[in-house]
């Protein structure tokens, strides 16, 4: 302490972009997370908590430009080697990695449930964070669609079990192979650029609609904000199986497959995409997951580029009010699909693999905006100090409490100020407030508060109702845990 | 894909010092997460999940060198305004930045408990690793010790509901105003250098005993190994006062006390912190936790700097074999204490506050060595895949049992060897294999292969008792929840 020179305070911020969690933000979470996991065990899948910190060697597919290894990540070198680390930006990446280092350990398939915490370095706006819940399931060397039918199947049942009803989400599938054939029947299946390009324009398809994309993917368009969106820059002939493709969706699966067949023409990796809808249509269908639940939609692309196969996202499909209170759809809340060449990275040996992540952060804000989370948390039974020199019989007594099961504490604050403790307890939404002063302790009698029938009489003092039931009583010291328990349960 | 240089394949490994964690090994942590967080929320603490990403400035406090604002933590600068940021070390440092920062929102005393991994930028070692668990509960802005006794309290309970019986752990319980009252006595009270010396010394006691606790603080000594451990130089009647100290332990809390009283002397501290020994003492006798729970313990001294009253610490008492068969004492798994100034260097107000971590990671493997944790994992029912084509049959199987709460999954990897999938099944650890070929199918029959039975007819092969269990037999298919649950319960 001598010596050092006197520093500036340091600021109380949490970093930007990051948050705190408190209370029941801390507890519903967990209680979706338990929810997820147990559906998820139940179709046996095993957890895994792989290291929140990676080689950037191993995250390295997102990383193009080497010279800044810490685009987009969290990253720092390491002093004695020189190696640099980064915080994993998803969970993929490190499965990636845990299936090729533990290849000869792990049972084939090697089925995975992981929940946590992921990190990206981005620009964080409003609603969005650079920490972030992710809680996904793959299965990985499984090359049969039947792996990513029953992702979606468990898909399904995870939002259900969550809270979210049926009719009130739907998950969407398509196949990046029935892309992949339309390309080529275009004529571009070879050329990167216009690729990437004509995938990003069939992402806009829910926004901007066919006449949008139709603009987009010839000379351009203005969007909503009067800027110039510049367009692909292909003819009305070449755009056209991508229009067909994108409008394919029919009113059944067969529809829509058979729609999806004459987009894609010849292209043989397109045939082998529609087989593959076919079959994850007709698994679905004998399982008793209809279209009610998982529907075959063309637009889906999802942006990574690593999905070489069957590709799929659940929204959720009621409407919630955005900032300036106009009704939006929720949209996305989970997504997925399959990549066969991540572990390959690693390994040189094609590995494949499917899986889905669940936003979990998102999937509870909509839980919130339709009032379906929250409110079961309960606080603290205060037990009061009014004489400072008798803390032992006021911990004694939340010690009674606490073992009979009930949650309690005594107030640890400076106890001179009784009201301010009354407000401590209704701060931290006690449903009890145990009282004890000299007086009452003499006699062998202890107060107890009921604070949510309190707060009742209080807002409706006027109705006679209230008025015959006494909010504080005084009961004998021996009957604490029996009184307080009654209080309890008739507020459950 | 197209341009780009053909790279080396990146290496599929865990940084080094991290880890990843399987199966079991993620639910044996969670379950005692859960039970820990029962206990801490009985207490009346609340959930806080804060970031795990904070600014270097508020870490700060264990950043003494300016020039390497990365040593100890794993930092990284911010690109935009230069700012430095840094995994959090451990749970106390985000609390104080939390408590700061919301100081007017957060109820007072703020109670909170947290759980989660942080990060140290240290050289790993054998079962040493840089990212770890902590469980930590603390009380900000309780000045009375009997935040500190409540604590340790709550601390003997949680070990209790962990699985440690009462006799296999001890709380020891200390207070540093009582060892700044000795140093005074010494006259090196104002010498932070002698003083911190001496401090380290007297957390080696219980290593090296009385004489060598004498040799340390004077000369020095020739530690087991053979090299010299050179001493605080101490003079033989400057280092009593620390000798009375550390065998002030008597038979019982009133003895300690007065034994302390004496090796204090007149020190003013030294008396405040003796008396607030006794008032923890009192409190804890009269909630029932006697001496076989918790005492009071000199020798005691907890590490870190920050502690300015009681420190306690949770020792598991039994008995393991270190790497190499020999026995020794499990040692400490959980410890805090009493720290008044870390809000006050964000606000300049002095906030008193209290807290204990458990090191979840430790008393895991200490449940693991004492065999009382694990083996209740199973295993999901494995549908075997016979033909290829009628994986719709399969996995509607495997959907029954899900809907009647059976964990089960259809075998995904290739089918061809039917072999492989028993050995997968084997790996797995699934308690029933469900096979079902076309002839079977045309019968309307199904398999049922009791893997546990099976398991033990194949390795006591030759007792009678075995041979009339059949561990597969054929069921009809609408019976196969039924005689497959009959099965797991027979498990049980």
């Amino acid at each position: 302490m001598a010596k050092q020179k006197k520093q500036p305070r340091p600021k109380a911020e949490t970093p930007k972009g990051f948050r705190d969690y408190f209370g029941a933000e801390v507890t519903d979470r967990k209680a979706m997370l338990d929810t997820i996991a147990e559906v998820y065990h139940r179709y046996g899948f095993d957890p895994l908590e792989s290291s929140a910190v990676e080689t950037v060697e191993a995250l390295g597919k997102f990383l193009p430009d080497v010279d800044r290894p810490n685009a987009g990540v969290f990253a720092w070198q390491e002093e004695d080697d020189g190696k640099w680390l980064a915080l994993r930006y998803d969970m993929t990446a490190p499965l990636a990695r845990v299936a090729a280092q533990f290849r000869n350990d792990l049972p084939a398939p090697y089925r995975r449930f992981t929940m946590g915490p992921v990190w990206r370095n981005e620009k964080p706006g409003p609603g969005r964070f650079r920490q972030f819940y992710q809680c996904d399931a793959d299965t990985v060397g499984a090359p049969s669609v039947a792996a990513d039918a029953e992702i979606c199947a468990m898909l399904a049942d995870t939002l259900e079990a969550v809270g979210i009803p049926r009719g009130d989400y739907i998950v969407r599938v398509n196949n990046r192979k029935v892309l992949t054939g339309v390309l080529e029947t275009m004529g571009v299946g070879d050329d990167e650029d216009t690729r990437n390009a004509v995938l990003r324009t069939i992402d806009k398809f829910d926004k901007v609609g066919e006449a949008g994309v139709r603009e987009l993917l010839g000379k351009g368009r203005l969007d909503a904000s009067g800027a110039y969106i510049d367009g692909v820059g292909l003819t009305d002939e070449q755009a056209e199986p991508v229009i067909a493709f994108l409008t394919s969706k029919g009113t059944d699966a067969e529809h829509t497959l058979a729609n999806l067949r004459a987009a894609i023409a010849t292209s043989s990796t397109g045939e082998q995409g529609v087989e593959e809808l076919e079959t994850i249509a007709s698994l679905l269908d004998a399982q008793g997951y209809g279209p009610d639940r998982i529907v075959i939609d063309p637009s889906v692309v999802r942006g990574l580029g690593y999905y070489t196969g069957p590709v799929y996202e659940a929204e959720l499909t009621f409407e919630v009010l955005d900032d300036k209170g106009r009704p939006r759809q929720f949209g996305s809340v989970a997504g997925g699909g399959r990549y066969d060449d991540l572990v390959k990275r690693f390994t040189g040996q094609a590995v494949p693999a499917t899986g889905v992540s669940i936003g979990v952060d998102r999937l509870l804000a909509a839980l919130r905006a339709k009032g379906r989370i929250g409110g079961g948390a309960q606080g603290p039974v205060v037990v009061t100090v009014m004489d400072r020199d008798r803390m032992v019989d006021y911990q004694r007594m939340a010690t009674e409490l606490r073992q009979a099961g009930i949650r309690a504490e005594v107030y640890l604050g400076n106890p001179k100020n009784f009201g301010n403790q009354l407000k401590y307890a209704d701060k931290r939404e006690s449903p009890v407030a145990v009282i004890q002063g000299s007086d009452e302790a003499a006699r062998g009698v202890v107060q107890i508060k009921d604070l949510v029938l309190g707060a009742q009489i209080a807002e409706e003092a006027s109705l006679e109702e209230w008025k015959s039931q006494p909010a504080q009583r005084e009961v004998p010291v021996k009957d604490l845990v029996k009184e307080v328990r009654a209080i309890l349960d008739r507020g459950k």
